[in-house]
């Protein structure tokens, strides 16, 4: 009785091994700020709990399969925003962005095929091709660079004809790398020259700082049959454990077989789809507020790194994590000892180490990923503890 | 920009395919009573919306991966009341029983393995496995066997290097059968014999009539670390539109595997596990209550099936369904001209065509599953039309 050889090549989390070591400590009496999980602190508004308790039917019963109309309707009037126009068959509902990216993965890639991903990667990447026999081949980016992409050249000399696609989020997990339009044209350019889909996972959309604005690939007219774009209310309305999630994209014999999958499965949750529509609706007002919020937590993360000997990180523009090199040798092993030697009243801080995130071997070793979901006041002792723990750890 | 070979190669929902014909007709004032889908017309029990209506957070949360301890401990006192224990790490919650099949599909085999399936089986069985490259192997049952096992000879014989599994829901959709203690401890021989783990779908337990006792896999001690058990509130607790299912096995390296591709999509949604956690809690009173309404629907449905002539149809069991062959040549046809050309009163009934239930081409063909999800009244209604409708269709 073996187990397939696919499940057991897939990595447990590398972002959650360290939580039973987290739990311990805190149960006795530390206190932890977890810079290390992308769940925010911020309140889901109202509405979302407002519209599921109003909702009104004997029989909890299963919806349609692309989703409740009024959900998609909602994703499409956010969408307009952007003069980006989809209709109603362009947009399937998902459990998360997480179906979504396992059912385009499906849709277009047999066992066997690869997918190009700018790396550091958000690793769940991994278990959502791996789970069903597609590779990821990494386009390395550099801290340095502020993980921005190579040249032209470097990525097409990745393509092999089992090149399905090139995956990417942006604004970036982990990097919280806004890409420039250069780039997306680039990309843009190589889909087109080597017949290639482009996933373009957006669910950090409109976590854009300092004035610049996150382009959305559906807005490249040249590459709309190409574009698969990735959707979730998990983010950007603070609703991580709603699980909606959506596909847009107007290539429609793509999703006419997407559906499919979607049909299989029968449907998303009834009573979150109720709530996630009226999130969709909320005005800009609200994204806008939510984004100075991150834009404060951002400064003052960024503001201690750059003055601790060592750090390298460019400033993130996007998203709401960081990836730092820190002057230490192994960034895991210092993530341990910050949670089990380190405190200062008794409290210390938990991050992610950042290898987890690379797929090339050897890369990320002396990085970690910074999650600035804390409240300002929070994330200022956050990173207090930080530069605390480097001076007595280096020391 | 090809599309992948396993999504070209998926069928669209053979349950779903007529649902445009029968849109249509309603929109020109057909009644139109539905018996093609398990969607049934009971109330969910009012502790899933008041749990739900209750819960205090600001933040909705990502919830574990391996689901909410509260539901978690719900199942696993359900199923302390047939005697069968679980610890908190032998149950996984899932998006329904649907991902639960997935997961366990990709957890055991590798593309090219085989699952067999004892036929006619849930159509949606080819897309958990289609959809990530596993093929089913029908085991074929008759209607005029009660669709009960064949002989274990028959069933060795499909046995191949690349078989992994035995799977079947029991009581069966869409047969209604349940199987017999000796049919299961058939299965179980021929598991250890051949090494194959075996994955039970028991979402329609519970529903027994005739005062059998559906038995869950999980009671047989001799393959308890073979055994998967497919858990799913959405019948039993009529809360479809909830998807909450289970993944239940005392296999510890088999479930440690599992939860990677829980880790993967994060997991389930927050608040539908708070509401089905009460679900669980609802005491025999409840179960029983429903079986006795469903055992009125089955007697109805039955009955007058028993007194059309050319009807073959053992009486069913378990679940809400019957598979039933008709004196007609193609029972599509059939159920397309019910919809279209019949009426009574301005009243019609849906059925779903059996033979898309089948994976052996040609068998099926006359043969349609009727759910007998409504109400006795409708029922009645229901099934006089059927009888109407035949006649009128062979004269």
């Amino acid at each position: 009785m073996k187990l397939s050889n696919r499940i057991q090549s897939m990595q447990e989390s590398p972002v959650r091994k360290l939580v039973p070591i987290a739990t311990r400590v805190k149960k006795e009496g530390k206190k932890i700020y977890h810079l290390n999980i992308g769940q925010p602190d911020i309140e889901t508004p109202k509405e979302f709990m407002n519209a599921i308790n109003n909702y009104d039917s004997r029989v909890i019963k299963y919806s349609f399969s692309q989703g409740e109309p009024t959900l998609i309707n909602a994703i499409r009037e956010y969408f307009v925003r952007d003069d980006i126009h989809f209709n109603e068959n362009e947009i399937l509902i998902t459990n998360g962005g997480s179906e979504a990216l396992t059912f385009s993965t499906i849709a277009i890639c047999d066992p066997g095929d690869e997918i190009l991903v700018p790396e550091p990667f958000y690793t769940n990447y991994s278990g959502f091709t791996g789970g069903v026999n597609v590779s990821i081949k990494p386009i390395t980016t550099k801290a340095e660079d502020g993980f921005h992409l190579p040249s032209k050249d470097d990525i097409v000399k990745l393509i092999t004809p089992k090149t399905k696609a090139i995956l990417f989020s942006n604004p970036g997990n982990p990097t919280g790398t806004i890409f420039r339009l250069d780039e997306l044209k680039m990309i843009a350019e190589i889909a087109i020259e080597h017949d290639l889909y482009i996933i373009s996972d957006e669910v950090y959309r409109g976590f854009a700082f300092d004035g610049l604005k996150g382009i959305s690939m559906g807005s490249l007219k040249e590459v709309s049959d190409r574009v698969i774009i990735i959707e979730s209310v998990s983010k950007r309305y603070s609703a991580c454990g709603a699980r909606i999630g959506a596909i847009a994209s107007k290539n429609s014999e793509l999703m006419k077989n997407i559906l499919k999958l979607c049909q299989a499965r029968l449907c998303v949750a009834t009573l979150e789809q109720i709530g996630a529509a009226e999130l969709y609706k909320l005005t800009d007002t609200y994204t806008e507020s939510i984004k100075i919020e991150y834009q404060a937590r951002r400064d003052i993360v960024y503001k201690t790194l750059v003055k601790i000997p060592g750090v390298v990180c460019e400033k993130p523009t996007g998203a709401f994590y960081v990836v730092a090199k820190l002057p230490v040798k192994n960034a895991e092993e210092f993530i341990i000892w910050m949670l089990e030697e380190f405190e200062e009243d008794g409290e210390s801080i938990m991050m992610a180490p950042a290898e987890g995130f690379y797929s090339t071997k050897g890369l990320g070793i002396d990085e970690v990923r910074i999650a600035y979901v804390l409240n300002t006041k929070d994330m200022e002792r956050a990173m207090y503890l930080l530069r605390k723990g480097l001076e007595k750890y280096n020391s």
